[in-house]
């Protein structure tokens, strides 16, 4: 026998439908029901009606075989047998982040396939990977941040085993594991939440839909739901973190956040499992709060992924001054990024048209991540293009150099570390036609530069579009993309070996610039970086040598006692004797 | 000449109209607008005309000698004749605040007739005059929470001159005062400011209209209109601080939130002016990060009406069960109120239906305003019952005594020091007709309990339901009232007079009691207030004596060497020798 348990303050009446049975649960005081039903075999998917109407999926479904409007399916936690014994994730000082999106990473789009894939990664030197969003979400292609059954690894990347499998394989080849959760809104397709109980609330809007009811009545249980599917991951899927996303559209109140609260829970987590836990936060706020300490009114969370250093480094690179990024684009600015990690911490925003920020004071560099692009960066531009569309080669190993050269945590986004040639694009699968369209109509909006145009932003509803996101693997052998590969593995390398690069600490990072010529000097201890973005050839005076070179990205490059010159666009890494 | 300065982003053309003549405005970068005028004469009021519309008040109008719709008059603070030099208010550790309505204290309902009433505050005991707002409200009668024009004193109370008549009177009888400031939402009529900028945001609702934007675009003039609002009060009215209207409505998720600011702001004048300045915080979140130090992220406000202290003792004393009050009830939770302030303090509230509030761990009592009423508490019943309406004569000195023996800076509410005969009601003077409806329907929605009679509710816009609430100061040399007041300034002069009752340290304070017979033992270092609220006569052990008998509420008390016997309705403080 085994108990199926619901928690529903809002329905009358609450069944189980399991097989062709219809059994009737009972209401406890807390409003969670409760059936006793034989165990499960195979195909005895279950689901739950309320007031008559279904069967609905479980909110908290282990496994969702046939999408987020098919029944549910119980996965036992206890049968998995790990072979990660004693894993321990390296930490966040030492790490090199690698964001991968499951279903385009690999032709097969599997849990399995990315398996096949690991070896690469640890020989580019990645320390952890960050799967994006695996939740069910519906259809059988997208993104993932628009889940529903979020304890539910998705049916088409190959489910929990899939999943478990994936994530013993990493530490098996001693990669640790991030997953990235959504706890700031739900799909619009397969939410059967608030038939349920009272998860989202109409007070506050997210720009996907309703926010989630953290602070108001019945919010305990909405707060359980996400603190356990957090523990969740981390207990019963072995990963070593999670990245949350966009906490800046979680509207909380009260004198106890529900960050704070999933925070406690992990680091309570953390000392019984007796193995490192990370919480990577997103948010746009620029708020240290997140990161500071508990005893200084902070959350703790582990780190935070820092627009600021991207936007100021992709601007100083593409030269675009679109949207946000006219917040932007001074050597200046990449240079406080680097010494400060936030560019605005407390100045006025052009683009938010009101101060923005806080600093960051006192923490580590290691609390931020650095990156020259991630999938939100990529993939929200109309046609998806990585950096390496956007640029020359010789401007992107400069652009990878100031990111896996930088005080804080570097990340890379899948097929980023060859330049690979294949675009990111927005991409959903929802069956409903209206809503597809809407997907649809949304896009074209997002992009008033395509207004004469719009078919020319790719479908994101499109198989096609998908399909074209795909990493393509067989180009890695190509010279262009082994001579980008072997860039990265270089500075990782480097990054590695010499302990001044890993050195978090923001304010022994000098930096020199020339915002005309447009070049660049960050001294790292005994390391120097120097950049030239500029058109013309860049004689930069250095301390006084002699400099041993590290790296070069052009032939060109030469070093005398006391200056470096570099043709355009290049950048080299000199090292002083200590 | 004079400079006339207004920020308006909104509109395409500003004209300042004065008198007669139409003043074109210059436009600047910032958004805000200026014109050079000859000084005006006494009948030279002004307004502003957007895109030729108008003219409309300045939002930051020091005077609207015909309300909140008609012109604005400038006001120098230049001239005021103040002769408070050197004046410093008394620390809050010491203080006795005294709520007052200006409209209802006299008669008059003015600023001028509160001055003579001063005397029999400072016979009282009183330390602190605490002003509901006084800004322009629409109409002539009305609590004042419902303020458009944020920088006038309102024109039925006397004005700016009037004001600040008052403040220095208070200030040469060592009286310290305090303004009730709303910032969190504007009233509903008069309120032209959206005209001008984007003061209030669509992302968040208040109960009582638009929140008001603080971190959205174009937030940064808004907290400036606030802030320099509070800085205002503080050093051109000499107010010795402010208590912030319903912080919990104030929805800011910015990294440096408003609070922050303006805290911030406040202390930097209280330097410059070399005066002591204290901001005091509504909030029903029971979150002590109004209260912490900086250092710990708190925002550092100064103290904090704690509703959980007024609930716990207003169901002991009556019984109630209503609304908010079904959360409290129990002696048991009064006594964690006096040692804790907090009765919700991360637990469960069956009112709110989650878990609420957060210890405020650390913190003095000194921090917590401790009140057996308030005007909400009065005027937001349907009757505006006092306490004394509520409760015999007997109980209402036991209230009075737990209130005035308690760790806390109590409260008391015009009038309750006498057992005022009059009701406080909720009472308002809009001219439209359909606003008039909805305020009277509102008010009856209130109240369901009053379904069958709602016309037993008095009509908030009827001028006499602000007559009645008017108080009688007649009634004060009656036996019966004369002796509840005597009880107050008996309990006041005991707090002066004896350190322990002025003891901050909840921690020291010792509790004991009998749910079920319903007595009370508050032990505060040598002394110790005993209270019966049961039907029979109780026998109460106390620590050791010889007990001296500082104050009893009922001659039938009896003490000896170990007990205590008190009859029903009946309190007595007791000292030990030291």
């Amino acid at each position: 026998m085994r108990t199926f348990r619901i928690w529903a303050p809002k329905p009358k009446m609450v069944e189980l439908a399991l097989g062709p049975r219809r059994i009737p649960m009972s209401r406890h005081e807390d409003d969670w029901w409760t059936a006793e039903a034989a165990s499960l075999d195979a195909g005895g998917d279950y689901g739950f009606i309320l007031d008559g109407k279904g069967p609905i999926p479980d909110p908290r479904s282990s496994s969702q075989p046939s999408g987020v409007e098919g029944l549910s399916r119980a996965v036992s936690h206890e049968t998995f047998a790990w072979s990660d014994s004693g894993w321990q994730a390296p930490p966040l000082s030492s790490a090199v982040i690698y964001e991968l999106h499951v279903g385009t990473f690999t032709p097969q789009g599997t849990f399995e396939a990315a398996i096949e894939k690991l070896d690469h990664l640890v020989e580019l030197g990645a320390t952890h990977i960050e799967l994006m969003p695996v939740n069910e979400f519906s259809g059988n292609r997208g993104w993932g941040y628009d889940g529903v059954d979020l304890y539910a690894p998705h049916h088409a990347y190959g489910g929990p085993d899939g999943l478990k499998r994936l994530v013993d394989a990493c530490h098996l080849k001693r990669l640790a594991v991030i997953l990235d959760v959504v706890y700031n809104h739900f799909g619009p397709v397969g939410n059967f939440l608030d038939f349920f109980g009272f998860y989202t609330t109409d007070h506050f809007k997210t720009p996907w839909g309703p926010a989630i009811n953290f602070d108001g009545p019945n919010s305990d249980e909405v707060r359980r739901f996400f603190c356990d599917n957090a523990l969740m991951w981390l207990r019963d899927y072995h990963f070593d973190g999670l990245r949350l996303d966009a906490l800046h559209a979680i509207v909380d109140c009260s004198a106890i956040p529900f960050i704070e609260q999933l925070a406690g829970e992990v680091k309570e987590l953390e000392a019984r499992l007796g193995r490192h836990l990370v919480l990577i936060a997103e948010s746009d706020r620029n708020d240290p709060r997140l990161l500071m300490p508990r005893e200084s009114g902070g959350f703790a969370l582990h780190a935070h992924w820092n627009d600021d250093f991207h936007h100021s480094l992709h601007t100083v690179l593409t030269g675009e001054t679109a949207g946000y990024y006219a917040d932007f684009g001074s050597l200046a600015d990449f240079c406080k990024a680097l010494r400060q990690a936030y560019v605005y911490d407390g100045y006025y925003s052009k683009f938010r048209k009101c101060r923005h920020g806080r600093p960051p004071i006192g923490l580590d560099g290691h609390r931020f991540l650095a990156y020259l692009q991630n999938h939100d960066q990529i993939g929200n531009r109309a046609l998806g293009e990585r950096s390496s569309f956007l640029m020359s080669e010789a401007r992107l190993k400069v652009g990878a150099a100031l990111v896996l050269a930088s005080p804080f945590v570097p990340m890379l986004f899948q097929g980023e570390e060859w330049g690979a040639s294949t675009p990111f694009l927005y991409f959903s699968d929802h069956q409903d036609g209206a809503l597809a369209e809407a997907v649809r109509e949304g896009r074209r909006r997002e992009f008033p530069a395509f207004a004469e145009h719009p078919a020319d932003i790719p479908d994101p509803q499109a198989l096609e579009t998908f399909a074209r996101s795909k990493l393509t693997w067989e180009e890695v052998l190509q010279p262009r993309h082994a001579a980008i590969l072997d860039w990265h593995k270089r500075l990782i390398r480097m990054r590695r070996s010499e302990p001044a690069l890993c050195d978090g600490r923001m304010d022994l990072v000098r930096t020199q610039f020339d915002e005309n010529n447009r070049w660049l000097v960050v001294e790292r201890g005994t390391l120097t970086i120097v950049s030239n973005l500029g058109q013309a050839p860049a004689a930069v005076r250095l301390r006084k040598g002699p400099h041993q070179l590290l790296a070069v990205s052009d032939v060109g490059i030469t070093v005398t006692v006391t200056t470096a010159t570099l043709p355009p666009d290049s950048v080299a890494i000199f090292k002083l004797p200590e």
